[in-house]
């Protein structure tokens, strides 16, 4: 990315900010050993200067950028940075960072310097903010604002986070249809500036109700005499507050949209839905995604303490011991069995780690052609069919090198069947799992994506060392 | 999503275009059995009336929609659908169909088919179905296409999917710089549309390099009267054909660009990055990504058949094949301590397990942080530091359960310290290379995320056995 004039890429600029960071440090250490002050009282000018360089730098940056920085600093050095920022920017660069940083931050500010920010945010920023907030301090905010902020900030607080109405602002440029666009052109040059990412116009009758949008590039390719009316767009896609927004940024993808009304169940219109809001939203659920996948409960401030990290990663680990500890009891089961053949001991987790292996990628498949809406439970029989042919073919194929390599290195073709037939058996049963656990959690009405891959392994697992074992207790002994 | 006029969602759409297609699979039966027909040759009245429900519930369908209906059909009724869309239509919907299904339908056209669908297509459109094209099709479209046509195709042919080159568009809404608001205006007027997602109008000099750009917003407010030179924002963010993709994508989201002129070296405008292929861009990096955790190397249409599967998720099992006959290599080489306490083979998955799963979710914090910037290779003794933290934390208190439990289990408490003293070093075994793993790659300068799963839980799977079954041996025999 190139701005003419700031040439410099995020790293650049980062490194610059823990340059200045760093010599501050050194002056600190410096004055610390030759004069015994404390850090914070040192005022020699040179550690003044290097404070002065540090502001210098971080003038110029894009509180998103700001944001970076904090995020990509340990909590001492976040913390000084943040103090040299101009409060003009705290609003915007709380608004940027992560939840884990930003939480971390706003319990360093005291109420009046949080009550201070929020007089320059719109009530949907204030939305943001104030799940972090104490309830106290949430309080003196309502107590702080006129009474149209008021209703929009409680409005935007009333949706959950996946709803529209979390999502939505109160930002809406509307004009009437009974005029001319010679007139809207002339009324649009009363404003100083339209609100951000404006590409259409609301066109709402006497009754605030929407009967139209007025896209700019009409707008302005348009007769001046022609009428709003006959120039609008009269069913433009429009959202209610309570809708999913996942289904809104599905809606936004599909129909490449930059900005859309929100609409209640009289049609009036009563906020409007931004791109740039939406593309967050799509971020933070993928990211939220992945970190679940690995059993990570929520984002993680790479910088915080060691328990924070622990309890964030509690619960995927007991869940984990439990199905490891059944895993584990299937084979001990099997005690005779493995005392009698040790080999069966070095084999069994190669059964159990392809099964599982296996299984995710099924199940990774489905769950993903059931978010698209690509098949539903009617699909089931055809879709069991091909995951379990596939699991067919890779069981004949993988398990019968393996069975091979097995009866050669223990020179025992017995074995070596039996190793071939459970690896086909347990691949049978991850298709068969893989394909049945989503569509079992859909028909629940859950999402399929839930746990998808703890469950499957687990059974994999199990299943795999009972197989493997069962067959060899059958037919080795 | 609410449209006023067409207020049916995505899945109920869908259900009627089923429903259609049932009817005609019911009339194809009917007439088979009673006389015999080959269903391709039924030429009833019933039959023909079918086929018309079906075109008319297609009609009024959006591209994009049509495109999700095609996806979510088995082979031979997208192919009945497809023949009975409006070849008006053939083109959008094909950009818009998933990799693996417009393969399916460009198969299924013959070159004369292809060419005249090409025709409707700007530059960029055809770029992205040029990859899917035999390069004898290929030749004759270049043949068909007039000199501007061509040179623009060669150039967005010429970028690699990465490249913001492969993603611009050629639509540049351009102004010079010297004239009124009033003039831009005018001249605007003489087009019957501006490009689509135009919010801002891309000022140049008679040597077509970019001087500035001219945001909508700001022509519609500002006095008519002045100069864009006046009006226009000189620094505006731009890119290079050359560009990273990923960090385009980056730049939009930070700082909510709709869309951003793409200049040369010598700062000459060549093309148009727009916020709907950006978005594309990212969901399907995103996709890509989710699918290679998994092991699969590309998107599958879920109704392809088995073979297609087979090959497509063969890689990572033969990968993971390796790695388990490693594993088990390492239980063989205890094959005698095994032998004398059966117990160890039952306890040994629990130790290897939950060392992959932490290992897991520390690869997956690091990778991500590294990817945001957050953290740079300068960060790797703190982090290690951390993580070994939480490890150590981990495997006392999950270690010490789980020891409790195998000392009561098989009555040995020396077995249960054992059990603790594996799970522990092995958790700290996972956090160390959880770190370690990431940062080499970015050393090596590869992509952390790339294999990174497989690698450690190889690592806490061969680690965990030899570390359990080794102060087994040690300790208890």
């Amino acid at each position: 990315m190139h701005q003419p004039g700031n040439n410099l890429t995020q790293q650049a600029r980062l490194d610059e900010v823990r340059d200045a960071l760093l010599r501050l440090h050194r002056l600190d250490e410096l004055a610390h050993r030759q004069h015994g002050l404390q850090p914070e009282r040192v005022e020699l000018l040179s550690h003044r200067q290097a404070l002065v360089d540090l502001e210098r730098r971080l003038a110029p940056l894009h509180p998103a950028d700001i944001a970076d920085v904090l995020e990509a600093l340990p909590l001492n050095e976040r913390l000084l940075v943040w103090q040299h920022l101009r409060p003009a920017l705290y609003g915007e660069v709380l608004l940027e960072v992560s939840d884990a940083v930003r939480e971390h931050l706003l319990e360093q500010m005291d109420d009046a310097a949080i009550l201070q920010v929020a007089e320059h945010l719109a009530p949907d920023e204030l939305a943001d903010l104030a799940q972090d907030l104490s309830r106290r301090t949430l309080r003196e905010l309502f107590d702080n604002l006129d009474v149209a902020r008021r209703a929009r900030l409680r409005s935007a607080l009333s949706y959950r986070e996946d709803q529209v109405g979390a999502l939505m602002d109160f930002e809406l440029p509307s004009i009437r249809e009974d005029v001319s666009l010679e007139t809207v052109l002339r009324y649009l040059r009363r404003f100083k500036e339209l609100p951000e990412h404006t590409d259409k116009l609301f066109v709402v009758n006497e009754g605030g109700q929407l009967v139209g949008v007025l896209p700019l590039r009409r707008l302005l390719v348009a007769d001046p005499e022609r009428l709003v009316s006959e120039v609008m767009a009269k069913e433009p896609v429009t959202f209610a507050p309570e809708d999913d927004a996942d289904d809104a940024a599905e809606a936004f993808e599909r129909y490449d949209l930059i900005t859309a009304p929100v609409v209640d169940h009289q049609q009036r219109l009563v906020g409007r839905l931004v791109v740039d809001e939406v593309l967050d939203h799509i971020r933070e659920e993928s990211q939220q995604e992945a970190l679940q996948r690995a059993g990570l409960r929520e984002e993680e401030d790479i910088f915080a303490g060691v328990w924070r990290s622990v309890r964030n990663r509690w619960g995927w680990l007991a869940i984990n011991l439990v199905t490891a500890f059944i895993a584990s009891r299937v084979i001990d089961a099997f005690e005779g069995t493995i005392e009698q053949l040790v080999a069966l001991a070095a084999l069994m987790p190669i059964v159990a780690g392809i099964g599982g292996n296996s299984g995710n990628q099924t199940i990774t498949m489905i769950v993903r052609s059931l978010a698209l809406d690509q098949v539903d439970t009617s699909h089931t029989r055809r879709l069991l069919l091909k995951e379990l042919g596939v699991g067919l073919a890779n069981g004949m194929i993988w398990g019968g090198v393996l069975g091979l390599v097995a009866w050669l290195l223990y020179d025992s073709p017995m074995l070596g069947l039996v190793m071939t037939a459970a690896m086909t058996l347990n691949l049978l049963l991850a298709a068969l799992m893989g394909v049945l656990i989503p569509m079992l959690q859909v028909r629940l009405r859950r999402d399929p994506a839930l746990g998808s891959s703890v469950i499957i392994t687990a059974m994999t697992d199990s299943g795999g060392f009972f197989i493997f074992l069962g067959l060899a207790s059958l037919f080795l002994l």
